[in-house]
């Protein structure tokens, strides 16, 4: 992960937004679950930062998106129990992973203000931009 | 609970890992749940510091096998409520209970980073070591 | 505060410090204190995230400049005690005022990763962008 | 940092102990400042999962020894007021770096236990098995 890149993410992740008609935050961070770049929204909600910042943290740290995470941890889930100040386990968070063998993750993008459908899809327009280093 | 002994219990998880094809985290903890050894595979989630130990000290804490203690956290279950930053309730936290009259826990193993059942299978061929001290 | 000028704000931060030969993180704020727009250099330490949006914050809550706080929080000092897990009190933290009578406070930069002199005059040079809203 | 190496450089570690006579917690850390491996000596403090960590996280969040630290957070020193729960700015962490340009900081080493001189030439007798990578 780098930077510029997580600049264009964020930035299209924005583009998205606007297109749902959504108000988000947007965060982008590497391999370990640190911050890189975040963008909020003008008038969006100021949970924000904490939400699309655990989003991606929960992404990277265990290596799925955290729409696939969301049904684990429900009561009865094989997950249930979750727990951590960072975790944020429903939809908007996507890892990103090198081409290489074992597939690494590297990263992840998270973000959140919207409802879970228009996060992922504008977690997924920022994935879109990754190519797997 | 030993440095030796902890340290043979981590072996054992990380080779039945290889065997299960899961990455993982494995923690022992003493009676008081604080760490004695950890070791996490090349590969494996950056959340396994966390789980791993939440999962042995979960297991000291309540005296039992977080598998055991999952379905009593559950809406309804007995323990519905139970929380705290270093609690995990999902399986692969074992505790190990000395042979003596009231078999007391003098500490306990965890493992995270695979499956609920691949991560049992690691902390039962850790706890396999133990002999009741 | 809004988005557009918090990233404007980054970018005169990174181009600073590529001028001080430094690596920084920038958080910009909004009145609560809460983060509109971060940015990591490559290479910059991973204590970025918390650390500039840390100043940030404070700077807001405090309605000063870190560099002012930090000789009141020394033993003896008016502010010494002066304690919570956001708070950071040396310089780099710049707080933005409107200009209106009272000249609120509506929102703050951070910068972190150089010396504090680097740190302050890259939160120098964001904080030139703001023109009292 | 792989766990090979970081089993190598806790035995280093607890070996120089021996000879210090001291009892020690040691921890090393990948490069977002996440446990790879850890031991703690038997008889050794309950204090050393947290201080070991806490030590090896630091070194890599501020890319230096926190023996460099230390004179920098007194009171009246550059960074004097830094803070956060992860952070233990004395002796005994040091920072791995890699032989490339930027010598960026790969990991890191934290020892914690004995006397800070002693936790410092267990955390350098660790050190000493990096090559940089």
């Amino acid at each position: 992960m780098n930077l510029e890149l997580a600049l264009r993410m964020c930035e299209a992740s924005v583009k998205q937004a606007w297109r749902e008609g959504a108000l988000v935050s947007v965060a982008v961070v590497d391999a370990g679950g640190h911050l890189v770049a975040f963008q909020r929204m003008d008038g969006s909600e100021i949970a924000g930062p904490a939400l699309a910042s655990g989003k991606a943290y929960t992404a990277v740290a265990h290596r799925m998106s955290t729409a696939d995470l969301a049904p684990l941890v429900v009561p009865g889930g094989e997950l249930y129990g979750l727990a951590g100040d960072r975790y944020v386990c429903f939809g908007g968070g996507i890892p990103l992973r090198d081409s290489g063998e074992g597939r690494r993750v590297v990263g992840a993008v998270g973000v959140s203000g919207g409802t879970v459908a228009q996060d992922v899809a504008c977690a997924e327009a920022a994935a879109a931009l990754w190519d797997g280093g």
